[in-house]
This record gives structure tokens, sequence and C-alpha cells, in this order.
């Protein structure tokens, strides 16, 4: 028996919503193995045949039945999976009923709009943000810090970059970074253009050994990667944090979203958009 | 009777799984207004019961009961919430016992990592997509054509910077932009420097209409945003795609997730990393 499984993700939309349900479902079996396969737009009745077919053939290739996560919403295009050869988990079934028992309503039962375009409204200001971020990323500029809702300060190679572009893509925040410099730091002052905005400082940090180890990824010698330099930097930005009282989160060991999740219930940010 | 709910997505993480879930279902009641809150890391009892407080008194005071929708992996954890004044959601409960079954393995059952380091690895990935986006992201540098997975063209405002960033943020690819000139669109060529990278181009248009309000929201006046000035370039930018055989998609009525599910569809690349 082998533990290796083909997963296949079915969504009459993007698959986004499938790929999250499965894969965070799937992290509780480290022990298998899993091939993933993303089959989005399946919005026909022809399409959603296609895709049992396909499952269908690599069951019978692979002598075991491939997992299914569908957020397929159409009740006529879900029928066409009742004999699939694989585990068919059905997302919007499990939870569409009691939701509708709760409110009184029957659901639309429409194809999802989860990750659409609802209104242009929430897509432009996702863009905005995303611009703003693009413009306000290295502290050159900090006529826009009026309108930032929050301000990524930190040294260099500590996630300021990603987490900006994340909060600005998924959940429309605006928010800047703002590098410090050895001068800041050997100062151990808030550099004067950010007294102003204060309230919307957040730290972030990394450990001494991470830090080094991403430095060293991008440049393989010099002072910049040096032990010495790195912990010079980090226990001065650290120290510029609790003299000023800035909120601050290490992010060692933790993903983008972590980060992100992690400013918006310290701050109390509103998530403004979901993808 | 109220249309309107308080929604708690309650997570041991970042509540990234339960908010995308949660917003998959409660677009199937349009007729519903629904206020979101999101509590994420709530990884002990004691949050956890300060949690179900919260909710008990959202309840009392809105005369209404909240939905939960939960990615509690723990059963001590969840174990909290079955008095709680509102609909529990769980989204764990309901699809990991048929895979348990199906796996014949026990899940683990400890905290997901769904949106965690699980290797830096990962990270790093993203990580280096994004940068490789920030770097290529005006077609002032080809040099690093070789190495990108994709290369969006298209006119201006048609959402290729976004795209990009999405697709390096949440899949770890590499992609470039190349914003096609007036130049390029007269002449009706391929620009000379895309021509090694023909398999690697993928198209992004858009309808004029909403090219012209897109660009109108930035530049008031001006040719940039005339009807005439926007549709030469749309005509003149997909006459190329089709003389070239360039797969391309119209962005107006997508959002970036839609945009970017469809190039990764349609070219085949690999999703690296799913946050």
């Amino acid at each position: 028996m082998t533990n290796r499984r083909t997963v296949f993700f079915v969504s009459d939309q993007t698959g986004v919503t499938a790929e999250t349900l499965g894969r965070s479902l799937l992290t509780q079996f480290e022990s298998n193995e899993f091939d993933l396969v993303t089959v989005p737009f399946i919005d026909t009745v022809d399409k959603a045949d296609a895709v049992v077919r396909r499952i269908n053939a690599t069951a019978a290739e692979q002598g075991t039945r491939p997992l299914v996560f569908s957020t397929l919403v159409q009740d006529e295009l879900r029928a066409r999976f009742i004999p699939v050869a694989g585990l068919f988990l059905d997302f919007f079934e499990a939870f569409l009923s009691p939701l509708e028992r709760e409110l009184q309503t029957r659901s639309s039962h429409t194809i999802g709009r989860a990750h659409g375009m609802k209104d242009s409204g929430a897509y432009d200001r996702r863009i905005d943000a995303t611009n703003f971020a693009l413009r306000n990323d290295d502290g050159s500029r900090t006529a826009d810090y009026e309108t930032a809702d929050v301000i990524l300060i930190g040294v260099s190679r500590t996630g300021k970059t990603p987490t900006c572009l994340y909060l600005a893509l998924a959940y429309g925040v605006f928010a800047a970074n703002y590098p410090l410099s050895e001068d800041d730091l050997e100062s151990g002052n808030l550099p004067r253009l950010l007294e102003p905005f204060r309230a919307k400082l957040y730290g972030l940090t990394i450990s001494p050994d991470r830090l080094q180890q991403i430095r060293r990824e991008r440049r393989s010698v010099g002072r910049y990667a040096s032990a010495e330099q790195v912990r010079f930097e980090l226990r001065g930005a650290e120290g510029l944090f609790r003299r000023y009282q800035i909120p601050f989160v290490d992010t060692s060991s933790f993903s983008i979203e972590e980060i992100a999740s992690t400013i918006l219930s310290g701050t109390g940010i509103e998530r403004r958009s979901r993808p």
C-alpha cells in the first residue's frame, strides 16, 4: 500500500478556496505524501464530466483513490461527481444547509464569486494599496505617511517589503515601510521624520542567525552579513522599539501571513477586503 | 428580525483559512449583511474561553446568534465552544473523520501550520519571487527573463504589476512584466528583446471603458485616459497577441486571484507554494 495520493482541488472559480481548505486539512496528515492538482473554472456539465474522467483515470493508473476537494456550488455540477472513483469532499454541501437553517434563507447556489469582482471598489482599493506599498517601500518618500494605515520599521531583510505587499493585496491595507539606517541605530533615537507618526509604527525584528542566513544568500561576503553587524543592528532596532514603546514582532519563524495577521490583530486595523 | 449578523473567524493560527472558507460561504447569502471579526492565534484554553465570552456578549447585545467559523484543530480548544451562543461551524470536524478513514491514519490534531513556516525554503522562494517581481516590473531590465516563469505583457494599467506580485506571494512563481509602448503598438511587431522569450509571454487586456475609468482615477486629464488613446492601445495590443499567438486574458471583470489562476491553468506553471 502506498502513502501517496493525488489530490484534486475542483472549483467553478479560481480554486483558491478549495486549495486553502484542502491544504489546511492535509497538514494534519504529515506521514502521507500528496500530489496536488488544481482544476479551476469548472462551470459546465461537460467540464465537470471531463474532470470526473480524469480522476477516474488517475485512480485506475495509480491503484489508489484520489482525494477530491470541491467548492462547486451548483447542484447540477456536483451531481456529476457522485460516481467518481475518489473521496469527494464537498465544502458547500457540508456547510450551506446549517447556514440556510440559521439564516432562514435559501442560499443562491449560484457560482461563487468568493474571489471574484463583486465590486470594482474592492479591486481598486487593493490596487491602490499595492501602488501605495510600492511607492513607500524604502523610506525615501514620507509625504504619503499621513494616509498610511501602518508604517513598518526594521533593519534590512526583516520582511518589511513582502509584508507590506501582502497587507495591500490581501487586505487593502495601506502599509509603508521605513528601513532603519545605521545612523538611526547608533543614535538610539527615532528618526525625526517618523515622530509625527509614532502611533502608526510597527517594528519587525528577527533572530541574528536567521538574518545572517537571509543576508548571506543575497550577498555572499562582507560586513552586511557578518555576525557582529547583524547583532549590532538587531540590538539597536529592538532597543529603539522598547524605548519608544513601538509594538514589534519577531519574524524568524513566521510566514508572511502570520506576520500580517499579528500586525492586524495588534493594531486593530480593519481588513478592508479579503481575496 | 434583523438580517444583520456578526461573524467570527476563530483560528489557532492566522485566521486566513477560516476567513477564506467563511467568506466563500457568505457570498451565497447576498441578502444578508455581515459584520466580520477575525480572532487569530487562539491557542490556549484561556484564550478560547475569552472568545466564547465575547461571542456570548455579542449575542446578548444584538439579540441574534453570531456565526462562528472555526479552524481550531485541538479537541481541547474546540470543546470550549460547545456551549457558545452562536452557530458553530467547524471546518476540521467536518472533514477530518472522512479523511482519516480514507487514509487509514489518525490525523495529528496538532495546531495547524497551514500558513506557517513549514520550511524556510518555501518562505525564501516566495520572498525571492517577490523580489524578482519588483526588479522586473517595468521592462527596463530584461537580464532576468531567462529565469522568469512567465512574462506578462500589456498596455499600462491592465493589472500587470499586482498580478506579478500576487503570483510571487501566493505561489512563489517568478513573474516579470513588460509594458507595451506606443512604438510597439504602432509597429505591430513584438519588441525584439521579447523574441527569445516568446514561449513565456502572456498577455493582459481589458475593456476600453474599464481602462479609461482606471486611468481617469489616476490622472484626471490628458490623452492618456482619452477614449481614442485607450482604444488605439488595446486594439494594438490584442492585435499583437493574436498575430504572435500569445495567450491572453481579459481582466475587465476579474479579480487578481482570477487573473492569476487563469494564467497558471493556461500555462501549466507549477504552484510552488500556497499561503
